[in-house]
């Protein structure tokens, strides 16, 4: 294939995520210039035609385009150390996990340099890399990645998400949060069957139907959190009190020990404590926004 | 409509739920017998052709086939006090939610008077009740569910999910707890989103495609934690860890002042402190398990 006429780009970290980036970029047509500490991962890269570099700061000399996908901030400072000064004129794409504030910092430390920083979050697993089923969260200055869309998009489908460094790993963090905030569901959903002799795979069955139409309803929720009206006929506060308060009942009464409920349970008796029983359920944000003040 | 070829039916309380029972029996041109505590709640369905009994006793009696559909616990009870001793030779169908050992105290009432007693959970609201969308979920004898299957059937897509009686209502309460934790995500993750200027509806758009696809790996957990059997090359307990950690340290820095995920948090740290960081984050319900014990 003649990628000449193709915008370099170069891959820092060839781990699952690494490696499925650069397969993308290599096999949509452009130059792409790997790097990793472990310089064994870049072995079949390289010979689906992609060039190795010896350096971190090599790899980066090579293109104008730059993802750094490394385990974790500690790694990616290791790389920002080895290529410093390197990024002057280069948009650092960066696609590990991380926090809000190493986000800020990175940024920094790129803008220092006269690069641009973008940060990247993956909501996606490396096998869908690639597809649009891999959604990919940007941000950062929105003309750099206006310049680079062409070839971020072939990773997946691309959102911008705001002009702040930090807007993509907080949409990441908080997105996990919600995740796992499931997982915990979950959990306490197999503990509650099984102390009753049911099985993980019999409640799941049923559970995963319930939550599909559960999770429909949280636009409407959010809508109602963001205009501040909780005007409701259906899922009241008073309602989801009773109703968690049940669960929490109903698993002592069977003496299941594990408890996720409560935290949610304690922005909703604030709620209905100060009256606001007859409100939506969306409304415990308040609780929430009450102590963030 | 001709009725009197088909059986009768009583429905037991006509709040929300239980006029929208009514009224697919009505539909479906089973003479019905209604009766309420207020008694005007009434008046819709019987200009629909209901026959309103004065009395709960009178409505038990009217029929082979009963459903009660009250508040709560306390109701049910006053209801089965009223008509003690009606049931005899009868089903009663308990629709009230109720926690398990509510259920195991009804059947035995139930049976202690010559009837049988069918605990059921509506997974639906009312409006889709007479649809194959709302998902009842029955249990307690088989025998008397297969006998009243064809009418049970008008009020949805129905599932015998156990001879005991209070099968149905822990699965009530195991599939509402899950629906709780996805809400207690829902909630943490517009914390965090807000802690750094996005909007609720924002983060809901994404944050609902991802957990679409969570969903789908739960029966894959499920799988894992009946046969108790936890390899992984993906989602390891420490990864979980890591990103966990990762949430709880990003709200913290954000000053998000809501953790409902420290109690999931718990039991991916004991697995791993017990040296199974490398296996399925299914694994941790093992956690819960040694506690059961
Ligand atoms: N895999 C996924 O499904 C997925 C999805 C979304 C986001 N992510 C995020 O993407 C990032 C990478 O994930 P992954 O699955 O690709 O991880 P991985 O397979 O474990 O690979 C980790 C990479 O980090 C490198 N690394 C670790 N410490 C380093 C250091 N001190 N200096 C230089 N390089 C170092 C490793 O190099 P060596 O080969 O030399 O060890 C390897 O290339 C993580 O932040 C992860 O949270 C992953
Ligand atoms: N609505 C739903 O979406 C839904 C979904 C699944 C399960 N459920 C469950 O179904 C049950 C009924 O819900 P609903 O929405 O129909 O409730 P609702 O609209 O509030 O109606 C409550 C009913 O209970 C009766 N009641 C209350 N206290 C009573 C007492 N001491 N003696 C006799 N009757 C009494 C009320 O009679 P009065 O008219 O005289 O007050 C009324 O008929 C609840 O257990 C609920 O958790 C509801």
């Amino acid at each position: 294939m003649d990628t000449s006429a193709k915008p370099a780009v170069t891959v820092l970290g060839l781990g699952n995520l690494g490696r499925a980036v650069a397969g993308a970029f290599l096999r949509n047509g452009h130059p792409t210039t790997v790097w990793n500490r472990s310089p064994d991962r870049a072995d079949a890269l390289a010979a689906e035609g992609a060039a190795v570099a010896a350096t971190a700061a090599g790899a980066v000399a090579a293109g104008d385009l730059v993802i750094a996908v490394v385990i974790d901030h500690p790694a990616l400072d290791a790389i920002l150390d080895a290529a410093d000064g390197a990024f002057a004129g280069r948009v650092l794409v960066n696609l590990t996990s991380g926090t809000p504030d190493v986000a800020r910092k990175a940024a920094a430390r790129i803008a220092g340099q006269g690069g641009t920083y973008l940060d990247a979050a993956a909501l996606a697993v490396p096998e869908t890399i690639g597809t649009p089923e891999a959604t990919i969260l940007f941000s950062g200055d929105p003309g750099a990645y206006a310049a680079h869309r062409e070839r971020l998009d072939l990773l997946g489908t691309g959102r911008h998400v705001g002009a702040a460094p930090e807007t993509a790993s907080v949409y990441d963090v908080a997105v996990l949060a919600g995740m796992y905030g499931m997982f915990g569901g979950f959990f306490q959903s197999v503990a509650l069957a099984e102390s009753s002799g049911i099985t993980a795979a019999e409640i799941t069955g049923v559970l995963v139907g319930w939550l599909a139409g559960a999770a429909a309803v949280l636009p409407q929720f959010a809508q109602e959190m963001d205009v501040r009206e909780y005007d409701t006929e259906t899922s009241t506060l008073n309602i989801n009190q009773w109703g968690i308060d049940a669960i929490l009942a109903a698993g002592k009464a069977q003496g299941v020990g594990f408890d996720s409920l409560t935290p949610l349970k304690a922005l909703i008796d604030r709620q209905v404590a100060e009256g606001h029983g007859g409100a939506s359920l969306s409304r415990a944000i308040e609780s929430i926004r009450a102590e963030a003040r």
